[in-house]
């Protein structure tokens, strides 16, 4: 349809509606099926895409699920600046609780989790995802050692582990229930380990 | 054998005997296929025991995998006791990396984690046994706070989450590296969330 339309598509646009379709698809699948009955062919069947489009582009599920990830690191994440590192600590836990607590929300990121202990190429995408944004949400750490509420010297990115690691720990290996308490405790020890410089 | 010799088998010996081959069958399974190659057939082949003996008992992997955890759980376990809650805590963090990233140590429990993605039977068998080491392993807090060290009113189970959950973040969510100096990060960061009484 595009390309008999030249003007009306902006260029890439059709590639990355393409992309859109294929790794919306690969999620769907994934939540639906895991990763252990992902296909390449289930995946075009639910896009729409034709079969070896998908397979010369993505080469197999794992490619697949690298770059749903990897288009996942690229999408915009609003980090929290409330003015007081309190509150934006706060926002990122609660952030990660109900991303993964939603019934709705929780399906995907689930499930990539869960793949990552089938796929070594999932487990690498899933870590550089992760590194990627525990980097962004680092901001909020230096931005309050800029304000002056926190000493200098503090790895920002060590007190997002703290922060964000009760949560997964709860999530994925212990199965203990998640809920707000949780984002609340774990924010006061995030900033009882910055204010000791623990981190 | 047992049986032809009465009076040389304490009650129980044997049946001891059979779980514990069947049981270090199933990790030895799990290590080497993963919870998707697991079959009773397998383990019965493995670890000598008629397979109708295993079905019998244990009626399936994930009655295995359950069984497994639950012996483990059983397993004494020295839980340090140094005099200083600085040293008790760096002791439980010491264990837990040694204990996933000596090579030989850790095939087990990596194997377990990775089939409670798998099988929700799995799952439950280690929430239970985690949530009874937690319990275990609080006591270093209750008796910390006996010494004076910290202040009373602490949650010393909070205290082992919070100790343990970035060494298993780390290994099991975000892949990142984990050594000697992160047992010694996450025992100082939960040194000061007992202090600042963030747990």
């Amino acid at each position: 349809m595009d390309a008999a339309e030249p003007g009306f598509t902006r260029p890439g646009g059709r590639t990355a509606r393409t992309r859109a379709a294929v790794l919306d698809a690969t999620y769907a699948e994934l939540v639906a099926r895991g990763y252990a009955g992902l296909t390449v062919e289930n995946v075009a069947d639910r896009s729409g895409v034709h079969k070896t489009t998908v397979y010369r582009r993505w080469g197999s599920v794992d490619g697949l699920v690298a770059d749903a990830l990897s288009l996942a690191a690229d999408t915009f994440w609003p980090i929290p600046d409330t003015g007081s590192i309190e509150q934006d600590l706060l926002a990122v836990a609660r952030e990660v609780v109900v991303g993964f607590t939603d019934p709705e929300l929780r399906a995907a990121p689930a499930a990539v989790i869960a793949a990552s202990f089938q796929s070594p190429r999932a487990a690498t995408a899933l870590h550089e995802f992760l590194v990627a944004r525990q980097e962004q949400a680092a901001v909020v750490v230096t931005r309050a050692v800029d304000r002056g509420e926190i000493p200098a010297g503090v790895d920002g990115v060590e007190a997002i582990r703290v922060l964000c690691a009760p949560l997964y720990y709860r999530l994925f290996i212990t199965r203990e229930p998640v809920d707000d308490g949780t984002a609340v405790r774990a924010a006061a020890v995030a900033l009882a380990a910055l204010r000791a410089g623990a981190v």
